[in-house]
C-alpha cells in the first residue's frame, strides 16, 4: 500500500472541506473520524464515498491504522474541537509516532496553550504547529486563509500541503507563510476574529441607522451594495446577500432571534487587550455588544419600562454613513495590528504585518480592498495613522462620523463601535490628556505616586495632598 | 509573656495603618516583617517604637518567634504583595501553624487564585480569609470597608477583629461584614475597583469638558463643589481638593504627567467580564482610557500629524453636565453590581447586593450617596434599572447627557466614559436589536446556526444562503 502524504484527523465541517481541497490538488491522504456511536455508518468511509476525489484518500476509525498509513515524517492535521480535546487527541496519537513526526492543530486554539502544548511535544520529539484557518466552509474547500506557526523546519515539512491547498492573493501568492514560532499563528488567528466582530458589528451598526432612515431590508442591501466602490469586503457583501434573503414574503433576516452567540477568540482577543496593555477598544465593544444582545430578556423589560417615544428618523445621508463606516475600520484595522504589533515586542515574535495583511487579502473572513491597501501600508510602516494615505482618509471622513454618531446619540440608536471609533481617535491623538488627574487622585487615596512634565528623569513623586 | 490576639504579617502603607488601627483598638497585637537587608534597623521593632499606641505590641523580624507570640487559634493577617510573594509567605508560615489556625490575605489578590488558595490551605487544615481592604492608608487607619469571605466559621473567629477596625455605616454598623464562599470577598473588591476606575474616569472628563469651556483649575473646582449636593462622594470631593492645591503660583495638577498606571484590579474586573458574558463596557472603557494615556509619545505625534485646530469652546452647562455625570455613575453601579450578581449566580456564592452597598457606604474609596441609595434599592431588587427611583432620575437626565456626548463629540472633546454610558443605556433598553444581523453573518460564512423568534422551542436553524 502507497503510504498518505498527509492526514486529516476530525471531519467536521472544516475537516471534511480541508480533505477535500488537498484531494482536489493531488495529494494522497488519510482520513479519521473516531466512531461515533449512535451512527451506524463508519463517518471517514461514508464521507470518502461521497466524493469522487478522495478515491486515493484512505479512511479510518482505528488510530494506529491511520498512523500507519502515513509517510514518515508523518503529518497530521488536527480538525477538532477546541480546549481539552485537543490534548486528548494528542496523547491519543503520541504511542504511534515517531520524532519529527508533525501535529498541525487548525482549529481556535487558546495561543496560550498552543505553547504549552508546544513544549509538551518537544520534549518527546514531536514538531507541533498552531495554525489559524480561516474561510469558513467554503473557504476552507475552495482555499481558505492559513496562518501557521511553530519551528522554521517543521513548516518546511508542512508548506507543500498548506500553501497548494490555500486561497491565492492578486499576485498568485499563497495567503499562507511562516508567521513566527509557536503560539503565534493562534494569536493572529485570533485577533483576526476580533477584527471580524467588530467588521461584523459596524454592519450591524450602519443596517441599523438605514432602518432607522425607514429602509427595508432590500434597501439596505442597496445601499450596501452602493459602498462596494470604496468599501468592497466579503463580510459586506455576505451582509447585502443576508438582508435580500426572503422566505416566501418576509426577509428571512427579520425572523432571526436577535441574540448574538460566540465561540470565544473575541473574549480572548479582549482579554489579551487586557493583559497586554493594548487599548484594543473596538473588540471589546463588539464582544460587549453581542452580550447585550443575549440579555433578551431584561432588554424587552426594560425598552417596555422607558417607554420609547418612536424615535425621529435619522437626518444621516447615505455619504456620511459610508464615510463614517470607513473611517471606523480603519480604526478597526489600526487597533488589530497594534495588538499583534505589540505582541509581537513582547513575547519577541518578530512578526511581519505586511505578510499578515497579504494573506489576509482572500480566503479569509475579513477580506477586503482596505486589506489590500494595508499590504502596501506596512510596507512602509508598523503604524496605520502614521500612513499619509491612511491619515488622509481618516481627516476626509472626521467630519461625517462626528455628524453620524452625534446625530444617533440625539435620535437614541445605539451604535457602540462608530462611536467608540471615533472616542478612540479623540483619546490617541490627544497631546495632554485628562490622566494627570486620574494620577493626582491615585496618589490623593494610594500614596501611587506620579511622574511630573518638568522633571525628565521620569522620577515618582508623592504628595501629602490633604495639608 | 501574654499572647497577642492577632498578628499583621507585612508592614507597608497599609499594614502600618490597619497595626495602629487595631492597637489603637485595644487588640494585642504582634507585627511581622521581614529584615531589609540594606536597612540597619529592624522594621518592625521600628514602627513599634514610633508609635505610643504600639506599646503592648510585639514586633517581630523572625517567623517562628512571631508566629508562636499568638493565642490559638492564631490569626495571622497578610498585607503584602499580591501575587506569587503569597505564596511564599504561607508556605513560610506553615510549618508553624496547627489545624484551625486563621490566614487572612488582605491584599488585592486574584479571585481565582484565593479560591486555590483555599483549597490548598483546607487540605491541611487550616483557615483562608480572602478579604477585600478599601480605603487607603487613611481608610485602614481611621477605618476601611472589609470584604471577608471563606468558610462562616473562620470568619466568626476573626469578626470581632476586623468589625471593630472598620468604618461605621450611618447606622453605626461595621463597613464589613460576611460576603460568601471563599474567593467572593476578593472578587468583589476587584469590581469595587472597577467602578473606582469608572468613578475616576469620569471625573476626569467631566473636568476635561470644564477645561475646554475655558475654566482654570480653581473653577472647575468650584463646579465640582455644586456638584456635592446631589452627587457627593469621597472621589468627588478629593478631585475638588487635588485642582485647588497649588505649588507656588502653579496648579500642581497641571504639572502631573498624563500616564495612569494601574495595579491590576481594572484589567481583572474588564477580564471578569468577558469571562462570564457581562457586558461591564464601563471599567473596560475606564481601563483603555488608562492604556491610550499610557501611548504618550504616540498621542504627541498623532496629535501633531492631525493638527488640530483650536476646539471651538462648548456649549455644555453645569446642569447638563451634572446629570450627564450622574447618568452615567448610575451606569456605572448598575453594571458592577449587575457583574457582582451574574458571578454569584454562576458560581453559586449567594452574595447580599444590598449588604455589599452597604459596606460601601463607608470607609472605601467609592463611598457615596448614590450608594447610600443603593443599599435601600437592593433590598427591593437586584436590578438597580428596575427601581422606580433610579429609573426617574435616568429618565430626568437622559435628555442631558445626550445634549452633552454629542455636543462633546462635535466638538472633538474625548469622553469615552460618558459616551459609552449612553450608549450602552440604548443598547440594553433596545427591544429588538440588530443581532439578528450578526446572527445571519455567523451562518452565512461559518453554518453557526441561529434561532428563530417564531419558533419558541429555541430550535437552531441553518440557512444554505448561498443558493
Amino acid at each position: 500500500m502507497i503510504k498518505s502524504d498527509f492526514g486529516l484527523f476530525g471531519l467536521g465541517v472544516m475537516g471534511k472541506s480541508l480533505s477535500r481541497n488537498l484531494a482536489q490538488k493531488g495529494f494522497k491522504i488519510s482520513l479519521f473520524n473516531r466512531h461515533v456511536s449512535d451512527v451506524e455508518v463508519d463517518v471517514a468511509k461514508h464521507f470518502k464515498e461521497a466524493h469522487p476525489e478522495l478515491k486515493t484518500a484512505e479512511a479510518f476509525d482505528d488510530i494506529e491504522a491511520f498512523v500507519a498509513s502515513l509517510a514518515s515524517p508523518k503529518k497530521i492535521m488536527l480538525m477538532v474541537n477546541a480546549g481539552k480535546t485537543i490534548d486528548i487527541v494528542i496523547d491519543s496519537l503520541l504511542p504511534f509516532l515517531s520524532e519529527n513526526d508533525i501535529i498541525i492543530d487548525g482549529g481556535n486554539s487558546n495561543y496560550k496553550r498552543t505553547k504549552e502544548r508546544f513544549t509538551y511535544l518537544q520534549a518527546k520529539g514531536i514538531e507541533f504547529i498552531g495554525t489559524g484557518v480561516s474561510g469558513g466552509e467554503e473557504g476552507a474547500l475552495k482555499g481558505p486563509s492559513i496562518m501557521p506557526s511553530g519551528t522554521k523546519d517543521a513548516y518546511n515539512n508542512v508548506a507543500k500541503y498548506l500553501e497548494t491547498i490555500a486561497a491565492k492573493d492578486k499576485n498568485n501568492l499563497p495567503c499562507c507563510t511562516y508567521i513566527g514560532p509557536e503560539g503565534s499563528g493562534q494569536f493572529i488567528k485570533m485577533v483576526h476574529n476580533g477584527i471580524e466582530y467588530v467588521e461584523m458589528q459596524l454592519l450591524a451598526e450602519v443596517a441599523t441607522i438605514l432602518k432607522h432612515k425607514g429602509k427595508n431590508p432590500e434597501e439596505i442591501a442597496n445601499t450596501l451594495d452602493s459602498f462596494k466602490i470604496t468599501a468592497d469586503s466579503y463580510l459586506l457583501e455576505i451582509t447585502s446577500n443576508i438582508l435580500r434573503k426572503k422566505e416566501g414574503d418576509s426577509w428571512l433576516v427579520e425572523k432571526i432571534l436577535d441574540k448574538a452567540g460566540n465561540k470565544g477568540t473575541g473574549n480572548w482577543a479582549t482579554i489579551a487587550s487586557a493583559e497586554l496593555g493594548v487599548p484594543n477598544t473596538l473588540i471589546a465593544s463588539a464582544l460587549f455588544a453581542r452580550y447585550i444582545s443575549f440579555y433578551k430578556d431584561e432588554r424587552v423589560q426594560l425598552y417596555n419600562q422607558f417607554t420609547k417615544k418612536s424615535v425621529s428618523r435619522l437626518n444621516v445621508d447615505d455619504k456620511d454613513l459610508l464615510n463614517a463606516y470607513q473611517f471606523a475600520r480603519t480604526i478597526n484595522h489600526y487597533q488589530g495590528f497594534k495588538l499583534i504589533h505589540e505582541a509581537s515586542k513582547e513575547l519577541n515574535w518578530n512578526l511581519n504585518l505586511s505578510e499578515i495583511a497579504r494573506i489576509w487579502t482572500n480566503g479569509c473572513i475579513i477580506r477586503s480592498s482596505l486589506m489590500e491597501d494595508l499590504v502596501a501600508v506596512f510596507k512602509e510602516t508598523n503604524d496605520v495613522l502614521t500612513s499619509a494615505t491612511i491619515a488622509n482618509n481618516i481627516i476626509g471622513c472626521k467630519p461625517a462620523i462626528k455628524r453620524v454618531v452625534s446625530d444617533c446619540v440625539l435620535s437614541d440608536v445605539p451604535t457602540p463601535a462608530l462611536s467608540e471609533a471615533l472616542q478612540f481617535f479623540n483619546g490617541i491623538t490627544t497631546q495632554n490628556s485628562s490622566a494627570n488627574i486620574i494620577q493626582a487622585q491615585r496618589d490623593y487615596f494610594g500614596a501611587h505616586t506620579y511622574q511630573r512634565i518638568d522633571d525628565a528623569s521620569g522620577k515618582f513623586h508623592h504628595t501629602n495632598w490633604i495639608s
